[in-house]
């Protein structure tokens, strides 16, 4: 299966974020992984990392990307560079929903917290 | 720089194709890049591969995936998985600019043609 159509992959959510894995482990790959995601106004990610680098293409809405705690404020049609093992938060501070695109160099995708706990995802990577 | 606006990144062309490097190797990436690529009806890439995975994104627009010479037609809104080494070929076959973000998982990205030959990309990726 090399096309899929984005409505049909399946869907998950965490409070705040709806969530479909575009292409992933699943489907064969080893090194990368598409996740989109909409975020609701004043929804955030924890802060976390992942072992290895990640883009985020901002489609629709704004927010902050802090990372180390330094805040970086983004518009829509941007793009976010995370380097490998970065501690990063996302927060919608618009009044729209936020809409990304996220790549991960790495397939399925692992999320840590701060204090070193792996999150278990609602969805597959 | 973690934060880019898409419409500052530097602009480059291949007949028929306008391209931006969202992200890669000038962003310090070692493992992904991003490109942007706005396809004009009627344009095609040439049959090639790439040596690692790559996931696109099809933002507007329709067309045809040629993989190994057996055609996929994909509307907007879904996703193409093409496995390492596959040789790939992307054409507008619709009537619409045919808008594309594609994600390798590798960078810089190197692109090698059937007969072996490597193309000298006009952008940095």
């Amino acid at each position: 299966m090399y096309v899929h159509a984005n409505d049909q992959r399946p869907a998950a959510s965490l409070p705040g974020i709806d969530h479909r894995t575009l292409a992933g482990n699943a489907d064969g790959l080893a090194a990368l992984s598409l996740w989109r995601q909409v975020m609701a106004p004043g929804a955030a990610t924890p802060p976390h990392r992942h072992d290895c680098e990640e883009v985020i293409i901002v489609d629709a809405g704004s927010g902050t990307l802090l990372i180390d705690d330094v805040a970086h404020p983004f518009g829509p049609d941007s793009t976010l560079v995370i380097p490998r093992n970065a501690f990063h938060q996302i927060v919608n501070t618009g009044s729209e929903p936020l809409v990304t695109t996220a790549a991960f160099a790495c397939s399925p995708v692992h999320v840590y917290l701060p204090d070193g706990q792996a999150i278990a995802l609602p969805w597959a990577s």
